[in-house]
C-alpha cells in the first residue's frame, strides 16, 4: 500500500453502472518522511496523481492509506467494481526509527 | 484510476476473438493539474499512450477515467476479456483544493 | 495495452509445462505517434524488451497491441498459463487527431 | 518479491474492517547489493516506501521479503483483504555470486 | 515475461508457511541485446534486483524468463502461495532480427 494525501475531487456524470454513488477522490503520493515530518511539496507541479474511491469518508487534506491493482477490489462496497485504487485508511501517525 | 485524454484510434482487424465489436481508443495519462486548468501539453512527443478499450462511449479529446489491470475486466462488456486497460468514466470536473 | 513491435524471438527448451508450444516473441513497447509516422529508433539500445507469447501469429517487425498482467491469460490459449504478456492483435493503422 | 528493510511503522484506527488487528509497517526496497554488504543510504531522502502487512513479525531495522499484488493476498491471514503488500519472509543471507 | 539472469541467492528461515522448500534466488532483468551479445555490465551497482521461486532447475548466471505478478503463480508448485515472481524457462537462444 501507499501513503497518500487527498488533494481533490473528480466528478464524473457519465460512468460505468458499478462506479455509481462511489465518491472519487483525487490523491497523490506521499513519502513516509513527508507523512512523519508534516512538510511536504505544496507545489502539486511535478507530483503524481491517482484516482481513488474513498471508502473511509476521508477528507481534504488527510493522510491515507490506498491499497491498488486487484486488492483494491476487496475494499469496502467495491467486489466485482471496475476499480483499481481505493482507500482504506486514515494514517494517525507514522513512525520512522525503532522509537 | 487514472485521468487521461482521449487523442487517438486503433484498427487492428487481426485480433483475439474476445476483442472483437471493442473500440480500442488510444489515450495519454494527464495530471490533475492539467485537467483542471485545461492547459496540457498538444505536443505528444514525451507523451506515454495506452491502448484502453471505450466502454461508455468516449470521444475525440474527452477528459476520461480509466482503470488498469484485472479491474479493466470488471468494466461492462469486458469480463474474461483480454483487456488490462478500460475508459470506465466521463469526467465532468477535477477540483484541486477543499472546495 | 500497449502498442509494440516484434523484434526478436526467444528458444527455451527447459520450461514450465504449460508454455510448451508456445511461441514466445521479443517485443518492444511503441509511442502511438512512433507506430503512426512508421518512425522509430532502429537502434535497439535503450529500449525496453519483453517477452510475449503469440496468440495472433504475428510476423517480425509487425505492430501489435500487447495485453499485460492476469489479462494475458484470458488471450486464446493461455489461460491458466504463466504468461504475463500476450500478443492479441496485429495493428492496421493507429490515428492520432479526431479524424 | 523484493528485499526490503522495516523503517518504521503506520498507526491508523479509522480503516477498513478487514485491516483490523493488522501491524502495518513501513518498508523501503533494497537492492541485492546493499542487503549482502550491510551498507546502505541511511539518510532516506530518496528512498521510497511502502505499507506492508506484516505476516512473519518482522522487527525495526530486519531485511525481509516482501510480495506485492493479489500475492500479497495469499500470505497468511491476508487472504481477500484489501492488501497489496506483504511481508512474508525474514532474510538470514543474500548471497551474490556463484558461492 | 521478462529476461534475466540469475545472479544468487536468498536464505530465510523464517517466513510463510507456503514458501518452504522454495528456492529463492536473485535475479537482474537483462534487455534482449544484452542477451544475444552475451554482453553485460558486471557491475551489479545500478542493476535491479528481483527474488524469484525458482521452478525450473535453474543455475548461477543462467539467462531464464520470469513471469511477475499473478500468472506467478500459474507456474508449477507455485499454487495459491504468496509470490509474485517466477523463473519459468531457461533460454537458450535470444534472436533480434528477422532472422
Amino acid at each position: 500500500m501507499l501513503l497518500a494525501r487527498v488533494v481533490g475531487t473528480v466528478v464524473a456524470t457519465r460512468k460505468d453502472p458499478r462506479l455509481e454513488g462511489k465518491k472519487l477522490l483525487i490523491v497523490t503520493p506521499l513519502t513516509a518522511e513527508q507523512v512523519e515530518s508534516g512538510k511536504e511539496a505544496d507545489a502539486p507541479g511535478q507530483a503524481s496523481y491517482l484516482v481513488a474511491v474513498d471508502t473511509v469518508d476521508a477528507g481534504y487534506r488527510e493522510t491515507v492509506i490506498i491499497v491498488q491493482g486487484s486488492s483494491a477490489r476487496m475494499a469496502s462496497t467495491c467486489k466485482d467494481c471496475p476499480v483499481d485504487t481505493a482507500i482504506v485508511g486514515i494514517v494517525d501517525t507514522v513512525t520512522l526509527g525503532g522509537g
